[in-house]
């Protein structure tokens, strides 16, 4: 989105595209290293996505939607006026690099549909054009989320997030962090807390890294640490981000948010997730449904060089995890909140007849 | 207990004493290098249970009963016939060195009830047999436990234990674990279920360890993977151990063991506290009054050499919780089961007149 590239990216340049490359901040390094990955083609999108140089459901489609970009160059030139056709492998490597998050699907989805009205012609200016207006939509989305979620909150008080949904996990400003943003800047917010989120520590590496860079008090705990944290009674709202809404309201996300909502439901605290529209997925009845990615049970074995476990320990490494619509209090996209939320409230948010 | 020191410690020989020297697995290491550390002061003792070479109530308790005949011996040795005066230093020592787990406190009051009776002479002798006793008994009682915690299992079923109440957390066999080896003798055990137990791991490092060793069936996950595995109702119980059980049977607990059983009353799973008498401290009454204690926050923030938060960043590290009475099915003691534990009935436990 910028005309230069800054030499360290920050919670809101993790993304950029420039000159014809894609610039990522590499999210496996944060906070320790802050360093921008160059990608040039495709299949380098797809493997960032799958090695989570890039992480979070709305940021997996921004970059799949510059990957496609990419893509079209690439078919244009191997194959001139039949580049449908030769872009159909790399559509394919991209739509392969993560299952869970819809988003991947609907930016793929929406930029086929670009490729069908173009002609033979050169695509890559045209989807250039629309894999940034699907980046500048995604920011915009998160502003009117980041207010819509902060005017449900009644008063100053402590929030518990789990994983990153924040700018980092988005085109911009972050969904569950924007709703956070938002409120702190009402003068909502006493603290965060952030649950560290096993395996990956997107809590603490991220995070924790994206508030502290925005001045807003967070305190890092264990997940284990959350419920007695709430049997304080200085906790009022749990607000995530989503990688998949089902049709009736069911809310698939990170690994750890369908406990965190069970829990807030025991101690009587209210549970919010803020996603666009592009996180919802009509096409998926009920949670049961959405796909549930394991990731390599090397994540839970080991940390960095350190072996945690046994050698030839069994280990199951679920990485999302279905909170049932009955346990969400409020689903917050830019179209509007869905309160309590039900195939029918969905169904009308997304028909577009307001609520 | 034994007349040779193993090479290398295994779960049932985690703490031996031997010839003057007690001799501790160091787990902090396990379960990559397998070492005793040799410890031949009660100062030592006092720095090992701080540091964590030896955790888990029980086997606190046992390290500090021989810590306190290590006081004694050096006691006399500085003091002569004034042992009783010079040995205080020490007890006290050994008294601050972790403040939840109250078998540390009941094993020095053990002790100290022997040391009252005890003249001038050279106390060791008595102490070393004293803390043999406890050692012995706190082994006999765990597998009393083991026995009558795996009779209230009534079929074959997945479990989900927490932390690390195993052989060497304890005397020997385990509180948690000894219900599991008991279950799984008599068939009753499908899958374990070991959630890694963040910060410290005692779950991938210790549970896996001591599972995998004795060939019961073992998967390790996340602390925020309980939830989706409990909604797959594949599991019966969850069992855990306890560091303190107050008088009204609210049960201190590893850090996460309230949100395990939250989720566990949530999806109709029973769950199931395993502690010996020991572990109950009637001085207490409830989980409001048992002091947390809060390690350094560094646990969170970095992964041995790996820092995963940002420099500077906040965090909360209280390493236990309460699960308060109502949400425990049972506490399985060696005196006897205590099934919806109430005020009434622990007090009918600890006053001998069974139930």
């Amino acid at each position: 989105m910028e005309t230069t590239i800054p030499t360290v990216p920050t919670p809101d340049d993790a993304a950029l595209w420039h000159e014809g490359v894609l610039y990522l901040a590499d999210q496996r390094l944060l906070p320790d290293r802050a360093e921008f990955l160059r990608l040039t083609d495709a299949g380098a999108v797809a493997d960032s996505i799958r090695a989570m140089v890039v992480r979070g459901a709305p940021a997996i489609g921004v970059a799949a939607a510059y990957g496609v970009a990419l893509a079209g160059r690439d078919a244009y030139a191997a194959a001139g006026g039949g580049w449908k056709a030769a872009i159909e492998s790399d559509l394919a490597r991209l739509a392969a690099s993560r299952p869970t998050a819809v988003n991947l699907f609907w930016a793929i989805d929406r930029m086929r549909r670009l490729i069908a009205r173009l002609d033979e012609r050169d695509p890559f200016p045209a989807l250039v054009d629309e894999a940034l207006a699907i980046h500048a939509e995604d920011r915009a989305a998160n502003r009117v989320i980041g207010d819509l979620g902060a005017a449900l909150i009644e008063a100053r008080t402590d929030i518990i997030t789990h994983c990153n949904a924040g700018a980092i996990a988005t085109g911009g400003y972050g969904t569950a962090l924007g709703v956070i943003r938002s409120a702190y800047a009402a003068g909502k917010v006493g603290r965060v807390f952030a649950d560290e989120t096993r395996p990956w520590m997107q809590g603490a590496r991220l995070t924790a890294w994206e508030l502290m860079h925005d001045g807003i008090p967070v305190t890092l705990q264990a997940d284990g640490a959350a419920a007695s944290l709430m049997a304080g009674r200085s906790v009022g709202w749990v607000i995530v981000g989503s990688d998949r809404i089902a049709a009736n309201g069911d809310v698939a996300n990170k690994i750890g948010t369908y406990g965190l909502a069970i829990l807030a439901k025991h101690h009587g605290i209210k549970f919010m997730v803020a996603a666009p529209t592009s996180t919802i997925d009509l096409e998926v009845a009920s949670g049961r449904e959405i796909p549930i990615e394991e990731r390599d049970p090397d994540e839970l074995l080991s940390c960095g060089e350190r072996r945690l476990a046994p050698a030839g320990c069994v280990a199951r490494n679920p990485v999302f995890d279905v909170t049932p619509a009955e346990l969400v209090d409020a689903i917050v996209t830019e179209r509007g909140v869905v309160l309590r939320p039900t195939k029918e409230k969905i169904r009308a948010l997304m028909g577009g007849w307001g609520l």
